[in-house]
Parts: C-alpha cells; structure tokens; sequence
C-alpha cells in the first residue's frame, strides 16, 4: 500500500526558517488595507517589538518589502554617496556582495581580505582607518552565513569607528535575534535584518534600524533610488505607514513572532540558540565533522564543517534531504563541495533538533562513521 | 448581550484585495528553502502561468520581492541610463511617481501634462515623439489608479512607439489580469505587474516581463543598483531560482491564484471585472455619483466618482467602514477630498459586491440621495 503524504520539510539552512505554528497561521488572517487604522496598529506594534529587539530606543527603524540584500542596499546608498571611501572587510559572500554593492554606486569600497574561515580581527580594522584618508565608514557582515563567520569583535570595531568619528553600518541579517546586538549601546550606526532567519518569520520583509547621528547624515543625502530612499519611508513613518503596498500578510507574521520572542525573552531566545549550537557543535565533531572557522569567530548561527571522508558533503546533504526531508546547505560558491552549512536560527523545537540528531546518526553508521549515541543521551537537550 | 468578533474587512481599495479563500489557505504552507527542487517546481509553474497571462511566448519575467514602484524602479533602470530621454505623459499619482523615479537616476523625464481626469490622446504622443528627438522610450501607467485613468489606446500608442523605433515600458500593476494586454501582439518592450491587485493574490511581489528586443538593450546596461539590476535575475531564472531569498508564501499564493484564472479562463477572469465595473457604474450614478473620468479614459479596475452634495466623499467612505467594515478609497493628494475611489480587481464574490451595494444603498437613504432598489433587483448580479 502506498501511502501518499506531503512530506513537511524542516530546516536546517542559513535561512528561511520554519517558522513557529502560530507565526505560519498569521499569514492567512483577512487581508486589509495599508492605509488604515487597523495596519496603523499592527505597524506601530512591530516597530516598538523591534526597538527591543535591536536594543534601542532613539533609532529610526524602516520596514522594507525585500530581501536582507535589498535593505542592506538601502542602508549603503542612504549612507554613502559616489566616490566616498568606506572599510570593507571581506571574509564570505555576503561581505563580498556588500562590497559589489558599493562599487555598483560608484562608492569607493575599500576591501579587506581576510583569510578564509577567519574574522576581521579589531587591530587590522583599526590600522586601516588611520592608513588611509577620508574613510566615511567601515561596513561589517556581524555574521557572514558563507563560511560561517561571526564577527564576535563587534563591540571593540564599534570603538574604533566611534573614536575614528566614521560610521559604523552592521549586516546582521542572519543573526538579529539569535546573539546579542547593543545597538544604542554598543554605537552602532545602522543595522540591517529581515524576517526570515532568527526573528523566526517568513521571508518577504527586512528592516533597517538608523541612529539619529546615521540619520542626520542621510537627510542631506541625494539618494539615486526611490524605492530605497529612507526619507519616503520616513515621511510615511510618522502616519505608522510603508511608503509602498509592504508584504503585509509578512507583516502579520511578524507580529506574533516577535511576541513570541518577547514573551519568551530576548535573552532566553538568545541563550536557545547558543545551547542548541552547543549540542550541535558536540555532536558533530563526535563524529569526526571539523568545524571550518576557527573558534575566536565560529558562528552560533550558522555552524560550518567540512566532514569526514567516508561522506562527502553533498552526500551527507542528500541523504538527510531524500530520507528524512531535512534540509541542511553546502557551502557558497568554492566551498560548495568542501562544506556543509548547518542553519540554527528561529525556533527550532526539539522534534526537529531530534530528528537531524538521529537521522544524521543513521546516516553516519551507513557510511561507517562511528558515533557513541549512548553518550549522545547524556547531553541535556531540554532547550527552555 | 456583546458579541465580540473579528469583522473581517470588505476590500473595496485600488489595492491590495481579498485573495480567495484557496489562494489564502496555501500562504501558510509549510516553509520550503528557495535553493530547493520544491521551490524549482513552484517557480517554473508560475512563470509558465505568467506567460499566459501577460500574453507572451517569447518574453523573460522576473519575479522581484518588492512593491509594484520597486518593480517600476527596476524596469526604469533597467531601459534607460542617464541623460537618456524618456517620454512620460502625466495623469495621476503613478504616471508623477515614474517620472521622479526618472529624475532620481538623472534619466531625462520628458513630461506631457494631460488633463485631470483624461488620459494620453494617441495623436499628442505621436507629435511629442517627433518634435523632440533622441528619445529612447516612452513610459505608459496603463491604469493609473490615482484618478481612475485607463490607456484605453495604448496598442496604438505601442503602435506609434514601434513606428518610432523606440521603448515602451508598461507599468500594468492595476490592471494585469483585469484588462486585455497582447504584449506579444501589440509589441510592448516592457511589462511591470504585482500580485495584489487583478492577480488576486497578497502583496509582496512584483513581475516584470522582458521582450527580446528590451532584453537586448538590458544586457547592455551598467544599471547602479544590484537588488533591482535584472541581469542578476537572468543568471538565477535559468535555475528557476531568484537571486535574493523572495517572499516564498506569497509565491505559495500566487501559484495557486493563477491556476484559479486559468481555470476560470484569462477571458473569463477579464470579463468578471469588466462586468462588475458596468454594474457598479450603472448603480452609483443611479445615486447621483458623478464618474470623475471622461468616458474614453475610464478604468474598468478602479472606479473615481464625486459624490452628491448631501454625502461628501469622507463621509460615505467612513460610514462604509465604521458600520459595514467596507473599505473604499478616497482621491489621492489634491483629489483627497474631492473624490471616492472604488477598487474593482481580482476575486470579487457575490457576496461582496452584494455587501457593498446594499449598504451603500441603507446610507443613501439615510442622507436623502433617492435610488429605486426595485430597479437594481433588476441587474443580472450573477458574475460567472
């Protein structure tokens, strides 16, 4: 007999992630118009969640309809203009687009290489911005999902562009939510996410949170874009309005999610996502996987391994994917043969932890690797 | 006794609408990746499905997550470089958008005043194109929502433009789905579309179809954006992918929203709406409401009317809402207070129409405008 059933995909990438059941249900509420009273309440809700969620309270924050990539488009052509000079240290795809990006509007990027599977560390920064004349900004990928990086540095690079007096324009696409981003605090200028990794949410909307020095600067700026021009969204942000038609069953999505988080704590949502990196990371270098950045700049977000030589990573992503429907990523570009990216963001609940745990155990015994699952059940796995 | 429940808006706007219930339910669909085979399938049905409905077997469109303006941007940029000459002719809020768009990317907007409540006579586009010379394309909203204007002539304006030998660009945001577009047969260059409006479906994503001929200026172009840069879009459609993580739901929905047309017939889907605006014309200048666009120019899609002296536009729009959760719109800008706007696009049941017909008809008794409710027992209500 066949049984014939949708078989409901969990996963494992660098995002989108699944997202919690009572986010997914908002989706298919009653439509209603943006322009109304209703939308005015549920804009002005997200954006007082999200001021939380950035950790600030005297920032500008602008919902877009886009991708991540579009809102950090955003953020350089509001903050750069032409020929300017900003700091880019390159260590991942995402830190290479931000660069394009830049040279596309004929911003003078500066890049920085990095060796691969490292950060950029806070003295080389440092040694840069006084090298070289006249740079506006450094731009950092806090967590560049390519290799799997995380820029742990954060808050001592955030010192130097302060005492430098340039800015400071964070990615934190991939990790808003799941680690710690001060953002008042730490004198971050402008942080860009979007919805569909830790905040949990489904893809469609992404958010740039602007301080009031970052914003001053922006006013006088002549933006060649009109849809990313941040003064439209701003004159609209006064009626708790998007200039533009938004995503807005995304936008009820968010709502819960962030209440979700709220409720649970920004905090204890963090702290569940380093456990469950922990786990992770135990797990798989148990059996014999080797986690591809070094450890000063090892992402909790995105976990990366090249693994052991009876299985090659894209065998290992083939096998979890055609047998039990989990969906786990190869690396970017280069690394795609070399790596496997495992993605733990959003709510990940503990059946489907489980289930990666154990299928990837089964896997792991038919291709010979050893792996003591018996000391596997010592580790806690109780997420909350 | 107080009954508390959700009112569940009646979407009478220029945007966005009730999707249909089948169209809703699959927004909650449980997430997919977008790098995935699920997501491959779901990608090329669509753009399968879109070939039909922008009557097109040799064009390319791209799928963007951004508003309609986004989607108008990137055609814009996509076309034209700057110091380029682009003809716009200017009746409403939309057509003025475009041409700021143009100004913003140093394109030279070329603007022909049309008078309120017209649209663009085929004749002064032609004697435009040829007083001035070096223009590369024209710019038509082929429904602009604003005042309620439908470019009832645009095949002999696209005529007149391949006569020329130059561009034109299309933006079909309000009306794809809801009005005829060959743009194979009539020989548009360029068409942009979004899913909120005739498409039935929640916003989120925008389209934009490519002729070969556009595609061959396109792929030529240094455009200085890399979200709205197409090229980027055609490396990724040939894996029926898009470059940057899209609104993966609101594919999910617009999936489903096109067989729903196509099921039903493109012509089937036209003819609804066509005979939904006869009815609603026929029925609110029974009141005494005043259609605000000349007869040549008038949209099928959004309906403009001035009110009678006993009902002013605020006042009919508020009471629909507070009594009846019926949402219109009012004018836009200096029309604001002068005129309602009637949206009548996509999915619209008996059940709604019904709704807005007969509270439309209690608050016209209530201010004294006389309608004989025994004559419109008398219209054929039945839409399919």
């Amino acid at each position: 007999m066949m049984i014939c059933m949708y078989k409901e995909p969990i996963l494992f990438l660098p995002g989108p992630v699944n997202p919690p059941y009572n986010v997914n249900k908002m989706l298919s509420l009653p439509m209603i118009g943006h322009r109304t009273e209703e939308f005015h309440e549920i804009f002005a809700d997200i954006i007082n969640m999200l001021r939380k969620i950035f950790m600030t309270s005297k920032s500008e924050i602008f919902l877009l309809t886009s991708s991540g990539t579009g809102a950090v488009e955003s953020a350089i052509i509001n903050c750069f203009s032409s020929r300017e000079k900003v700091l880019i240290p390159i260590y991942g795809e995402f830190s290479r687009r931000a660069s394009s990006i830049m040279k596309k509007h004929g911003i003078k990027a500066i890049e920085l290489n990095i060796p691969i599977g490292r950060g950029p560390e806070t003295e080389l920064i440092k040694r840069e911005i006084r090298k070289k004349r006249d740079i506006k900004g450094i731009f950092i990928v806090y967590n560049d999902t390519s290799p799997g990086v995380f820029v742990r540095n954060l808050p001592e690079i955030a010192d130097v562009a302060r005492n430098e007096n340039i800015l400071i324009v964070i990615d934190a696409v991939s990790i808003l939510g799941g680690s710690k981003l001060f953002m008042d605090k730490w004198g971050i200028d402008v942080v860009v996410a979007a919805t569909q990794k830790c905040l949990a949410t489904p893809p469609g909307i992404s958010m740039i949170a602007v301080s009031k020095d970052a914003w001053d600067i922006m006013e006088k700026k002549n933006v060649k874009s009109l849809y990313f021009d941040l003064k439209e969204y701003k004159k609209f942000l006064l009626k708790n309005e998007t200039p533009f038609t938004p995503a807005i069953n995304i936008l009820f999505s968010l709502r819960e999610s962030l209440r979700n988080i709220l409720d649970i704590g920004l905090n204890n949502w963090i702290r569940m996502h380093k456990l469950r990196a922990r786990i992770l990371y135990t797990f798989f270098e148990m059996a014999s996987f080797k986690p591809f950045v070094k450890k000063k700049f090892r992402s909790d977000t995105v976990l990366s391994f090249s693994t052991p030589k009876e299985l090659s990573p894209i065998k290992f992503k083939e096998e979890l994917r055609n047998r039990f429907s989990i969906y786990i990523a190869l690396g970017m570009g280069e690394l795609k043969s070399k790596i496997i990216r495992i993605g733990n963001m959003g709510y990940i609940p503990f059946n489907n932890l489980a289930s990666l745990i154990l299928a990837s155990s089964i896997i792991f015994k038919r291709y010979g690797i050893k792996i003591d699952i018996d000391e596997i059940l010592d580790k806690d796995m109780v997420l909350k």
